[in-house]
């Protein structure tokens, strides 16, 4: 392969990985991931290792979208507990999306059952990020606990995406109330 | 096969159903379902129909344990508060020990993606079983929108048996004072 050709195919087996195993789960196959590449078997594994190696690339490639599309540019002007609620509102947007099947970044943790796994460790880093964007906030915002807050946001976005994504819940009318007693329980400006 | 070692051909295949799904998740192939069983893969298609309705029923028979483990025995004398607190107390409990992997009903409704599934139907009801009971003891502990705290219990519930299953949390000094503030702002007796 070309040196084009070689970025070309990676780029499509990373797209084909991240949506296949969101939609389908981890154990989507090798087969049907090349396939949806449109990629040879061979050339996969000149490319990645292995499956696992794939998904983990995957999962970092999507890490700035990811990032880029829930958290409000840096010093944005707005008051550190807006810059909270941006993240839950996007999220409750993201949420309404006919195909939202909760975070990947859990999902692919509670799949894979294996936190030493090359796409666990991305996306322990990825949701340890997110935690860490709560706690920054938190201080700024002189809560009481930052640790704790940071914690708290943390389980509700899980928890809310996870719900939504199975179809038990909508985000709407539940995450902003939620968030919002916590910010104020922490007496978060 | 007579009766008994029917039954108890069929009690071997939930257990092992049970046991190996929550620990490798819902891709685990009838081969390894049938092999620790002890059980012939004809003998297991003549009590169950697929793997699917296998599962389904795995988890139908693990659900009065799951609901006798959390819920307070009714009529117990207890506070409503103090009755949801026994739930998340329960949680804490089972969350520390080292083979938890988060809650099984949510994990297999991630797993399989696919909420028209029998098991994620089965998994869908005894998790709405969870929050009718929150939603009964809002009302007797006239909480403002029993509803919304229902809901938010539940969020919490998955958020933080999730979080606890991949590692990426404990639930040691979260869930408690998380249920606390949500249980205060709804004016909970």
């Amino acid at each position: 392969m070309t040196t084009d050709a070689k970025a070309s195919a990676r780029e499509r087996l990373l797209e084909a990985a991240a949506t296949l195993t969101y939609r389908d789960g981890v154990g989507i196959g090798v087969d049907a991931l090349c396939k949806a590449a449109g990629v040879s078997k061979r050339s996969m594994y000149q490319l990645f290792e292995s499956k696992g190696e794939l998904l983990a690339a995957s999962l970092e490639e999507r890490a700035s979208a990811f990032v880029a599309t829930l958290l409000p540019a840096a010093d944005d002007g707005r008051s550190p507990r807006e810059r909270i609620m941006h993240v839950f509102d996007q999220l409750t947007s993201q949420a309404g999306a006919p195909d939202f099947q909760g975070c990947r970044y859990l999902a692919v943790q509670i799949e894979l059952k294996d936190q030493s796994h090359p796409a666990s460790r991305v996306a322990h880093r990825v949701k340890a990020n997110l935690t860490a964007f709560f706690r920054a906030e938190a201080e700024q915002g002189d809560a009481g606990d930052p640790d704790l807050l940071a914690r708290q946001l943390t389980l509700v976005f899980d928890g809310a995406s996870a719900r939504a994504g199975i179809k038990a819940d909508t985000p709407t009318g539940l995450i902003a109330p939620t968030v919002t007693v916590l910010l104020d329980a922490a007496g978060m400006r």
